[in-house]
């Protein structure tokens, strides 16, 4: 009997992929075996197993990924700060009054130390500066303009390129087993949307962030358009991140992954939900081919959530450890 | 070369729908034949079209309706202001001071005068007794009770009886042939999205609607929880159409249907794209199986977007005339 099932599995298994002689490839090339990478793919077996009684439909499937230090890197700076930087020393000639006026006078001399000191304060300046004024369409432009030239400081590559190889073929086979992977970022929604599909694999609808007001009106021809304003409508971020997720997604994931302590809302409404749940989180502990941070960082910090995910028994990723490539580039 | 690809087409077409003798059959047998049924199958046929010029990649055939009167019955009065009012008589136990206040006293007395008379804010305070205060699942629980429950004055039926079965055919077409349908309303996001998936095929997290601000919190025996606060967050109505498909969808629909003035600016943001575009609207001309209605109306007047439709040339079903059968129980 065994045998015979064996032999149907091998048919079957040589039939769906279509090729001689092939066996079946591990879809997380780019993870090292160990308990990290069993968590998963033991999880994924477990929802997906019809009749198990951990069985989820696919229609239930639901996946959510922080973005910053999840799916791709977050330093030295957020890339969207990268982003605002860039665009202000674009748009300079067109502000004269930047080069005596902080925090822009300080981003166009790189005074690293004169822009600290504008805060928080001087942080929404430059977003409003940088992000508002302009229509949904002309900002998406500048954003995918912004993609194809700007670089990393460190990496010299494309922001775009400083993705995660494991988290793309996690994406990739959470997909294949059926699941619908969403972006739960606390980064800008119109900043994430443009590249997303190209780079993740992830639809704009499955993208969820933070967001400014839009206001719709008439544009110059009559043509309908969106302005984007200068005010804050919704910060996705701590416990921002399962109001945004029951907002945009209506209802509960049942697995999501992230790094920081602005993860922690999104992994406990994850992780409380009934049935099978799969919390995790990536800890950046490769300073050689990545960055190593935790809980004293600005960015990224990472501190409660790590105690709750020991207390909680969730799959900690790390990075040093677990991760046979971090980036695609990597000879 | 013209016989074997009609051969290679009548085998593939055999094969796909597996069954013996059969013949493609009408996706939309609910819509008489006419001038409007064919502007929907040639638009669909345009842009599915391999090497059309009007051609549309399959993640940008967005869909957008309306929901009130485009995919189910808005009277007597709009279904989520029966579930309301119903509310407010199932708690009254709980609540003996309605039995001297208005507009409570109103619902539980039935005095449809005395409800109008409280007007906007009246309406807004049956809202926050009905809405809010609850959790999102007690909430998301008392929808699913109420559609299993309450029954229709006029057709004495379940209201998720009262969809428009052409609309019904119209979103599996639609789907069938690539799109992603939304469901995009004024009407609250929390109320519409415990039955859409059921009723429409609509998952969750394609439905785009009104909401109130919602609190992430920790309940009872230390479970996060979402608490429905009451204040409102968005209006998905008029000019929040465009803006709400830009919020969830972030993409610009090529397909829309409505049914009222609030839809006008959803059908201009989708017929403003580049490329093959379709706007669509239920004009409500059939009091013997469903109402008649239009410019004088106070629920889903439509005025301004009929005229629009006329003077660009949109298509406008006249529900008598084009459709075979409005709803699913009819002889």
């Amino acid at each position: 009997m065994l045998t015979r099932r064996a032999l149907l599995t091998f048919i079957f298994a040589f039939s769906a992929i279509g090729g001689a002689g092939a066996q079946s490839p591990d879809p997380l090339p780019s993870w090292n075996e160990g308990a990290v990478k069993k968590s998963i793919t033991d999880f994924v077996a477990r929802v997906t197993a019809q009749g198990s009684a951990d069985f989820v439909p696919t229609e239930q499937r639901i996946a959510t990924f922080d973005n910053d230090g999840t799916l791709w890197c977050e330093r030295p700076v957020y890339f969207q700060a990268a982003f605002a930087f860039d665009r202000v020393r674009a748009t300079a000639l067109q502000h004269p009054e930047w080069r005596t006026t902080q925090p822009f006078k300080a981003i166009l001399e790189k005074d690293i130390k004169a822009l600290a000191a504008s805060g928080e304060k001087g942080l929404l300046q430059v977003v409003a500066a940088t992000h508002t004024g302009v229509t949904t369409e002309q900002f998406s432009k500048a954003v995918v303009e912004w993609t194809a030239t700007a670089r990393h400081p460190r990496f010299n590559r494309p922001y775009t390129d400083l993705v995660y190889q494991p988290m793309l073929e996690l994406l990739a086979y959470l997909r294949a087993n059926g699941f619908k992977t969403f972006v739960v970022s606390g980064g800008g929604i119109e900043f994430m949307r443009p590249w997303m599909e190209k780079v993740y694999g992830i639809p704009p609808e499955q993208v969820v962030g933070s967001s400014g007001v839009v206001k719709f009106q008439t544009g110059a021809g009559g043509k309908p358009e969106l302005m984007k304003l200068a005010k804050v409508e919704f910060i996705d971020d701590g416990p921002g991140k399962p109001v945004g997720i029951n907002r945009f997604i209506g209802r509960r994931p049942i697995f999501a992954f992230g790094n920081s302590d602005g993860d922690l809302q999104m992994l406990q409404w994850t992780a409380a939900g009934d049935g099978a749940r799969f919390a995790g989180i990536v800890h950046h502990t490769d300073a050689e081919r990545e960055y190593a941070y935790d809980r004293q960082s600005k960015i990224g910090k990472l501190d409660k959530a790590l105690d709750e995910a020991s207390a909680r028994n969730w799959t900690v990723v790390d990075m040093k450890r677990d991760w046979k490539r971090v980036f695609a580039f990597e000879p």
